[in-house]
């Protein structure tokens, strides 16, 4: 009772389409081997850089492999969807991109850089109150006014396929890979990555990485079954969703080799690591696959690392001295 | 009575052979679309990535290839160099992974995340006075008493072809560069982007960039020979040479199209654009070529242009909020 990949969609078929698609629209990222990270962990170290993405995180991947899926006319009559940032960026972008219309729904208290992103894409956007909650119900009602298509952030095979890019760009430029370290927030770009080493390298290890604040993965994983935390906390803003979908958690089951979960402390010494050292901003969100390297998870040794800087929107005045040694 | 390379060790095979020394030391770095100043400057702007470099500058180009060159007894014995950072850091780790012993003198007022690296690189360290002839004198006294080969700065053939290939790679990346912004501090880079250009790409125009504070190649280009300005100052510490070399002087007098000179407030502002919008941290010396770029230089419409980000070696603190609108 394995997870079928083909009936849900992500077949290696499905990952070849979304990788041309994808391609059309967002950038093929560097990888950069980091001296400063492969000396201090004593291991190799390279680091897939998704906050040079174009919107700044790998979000628009999925967006674009989602858009280029839609029927013609549901492209034509556009797409909506609500988000607290990065893949409200994403999609914006993508949807720019690709010429197709673009509402937003985000809330009041998203941070300034990724509203003031959002913004200058010139999608429609709608700011609500503060929780998840007030976001979807809105979301919800413009487009069923208006006959968008909802663009998910993580919950849907064509999101998880066009995350799992990212994935297949990391084998083909470092065949060494040993294991891949991914931020977990609602799961998309996690169990994306992980179907790809499945497919194509299952010999890769592939780590999901949680604050201790949002482990909600972790907690589904030991539950065996998707759970809902009753609280999230982290400044790792991208990734507090409060359960994992359905979806992603099968997958993470199926092709998690663990979630390892950081301590805030640990994400802002990361942050500004990357920043001082490797000359990388990186939000926090993007920096817990490095908090977990330099809290010495409990890794091979000498497994050849890489960590996924999913996403760089954030305030560099935040990231300097946020770990207090600056 | 042009320029003659091959005489001179700059030819066509020359710049051949540094590429290959060049390529076992240093790490190819990306070059970036920015769709931030793409967007801003209405044509489309690329980035190369010094700043992304190992030792974070280029100055491991001209190092590495330099190193290759000397007598294997010369190697042997080692290497000595002076410098207030980025050659120093570029010396260092060129010499270390070539397994090469390294001698650096410097100032003791360089600044404090130049001088942890080159500790860090475990290079013999000497800090001496502030003037660039207290560090001179240093050196050659250590350089004869120990029979060490120096390594210049920017003054020598193999420094120009090693950070030639540089220029290279823009070419091979991105086919329809049409004009390249680069630094000039000693006229190393530029000088070696520009040879490059010449020999393969005749048509890209190479634009030297300077401080108005340090603007010592548009000077000698008017005065027609290398003259010493009476004094330098500027936030850009790696671009205060005084003097162009005479090398690197008649390589920009043949090839370069021109040179630009920028405000502290554009260099300030250029340096913040690139942390904030493209996610890179990149010293003051590096983003001259975007503050050209963002005080609107005169080049011509719709040219697809590259602007050479040389480093990344400072403190992000002094570069956020640095133009005064963060």
């Amino acid at each position: 009772m394995g997870f079928d990949y083909d009936a849900q969609g992500l077949g290696a078929a499905d990952l070849r389409e979304a990788r041309e698609h994808v391609s059309r629209v967002v950038r093929r990222t560097p990888l950069l081997p980091s001296d400063a990270l492969s000396e201090r962990c004593g291991r190799r170290v390279s680091l897939k850089c998704e906050n040079l993405q174009v919107g700044g995180a790998f979000k628009a991947r999925g967006a674009a492999h989602f858009l280029a899926r839609l029927e013609p006319e549901d492209r034509a009559r556009g797409v909506i969807t609500f988000s607290s940032g990065n893949h409200a960026i994403g999609v914006a972008t993508a949807a720019r991109r690709a010429g197709v219309p673009a509402v937003v729904v985000m809330p009041r208290t998203a941070p300034a850089v990724k509203l003031e992103r959002v913004k200058a894409l010139a999608a429609e956007v709608h700011l609500v109150g503060p929780t998840s909650l007030d976001r979807k119900a809105k979301a919800e009602e413009i487009q069923k006014d208006r006959g968008l298509a909802m663009v998910p952030p993580f919950e849907h095979p064509w999101i998880v396929a066009g995350q799992a890019t990212c994935g297949a760009e990391i084998l083909e430029d470092w065949p060494e890979t040993g294991a891949i370290l991914v931020p977990v927030g609602g799961g998309g770009l996690a169990a994306g990555i992980a179907i790809t080493c499945r497919h194509h390298r299952p010999a890769v290890r592939v780590y999901g990485v949680e604050p201790e604040g949002a482990a909600k993965m972790a907690a589904s994983l030991r539950a065996g079954e998707p759970v809902t935390l009753p609280s999230v906390a982290s400044i790792a803003d991208g990734l507090l969703p409060s359960r994992p979908g359905d979806l992603t958690f099968a997958i993470a089951r199926e092709c998690l080799t663990g979630v390892i979960t950081v301590s805030e402390t640990a994400i802002r010494e990361a942050a500004e690591f990357l920043l001082r050292r490797d000359h990388l901003l990186v939000e926090f969100s993007g920096a817990v696959g490095v908090a977990a390297l330099l809290s010495r998870a409990d890794l091979p040794a000498d497994l050849p690392v890489v960590a996924v800087l999913s996403g760089g929107n954030v305030d560099p005045a935040g990231v300097i001295g946020a770990s207090g040694s600056g």
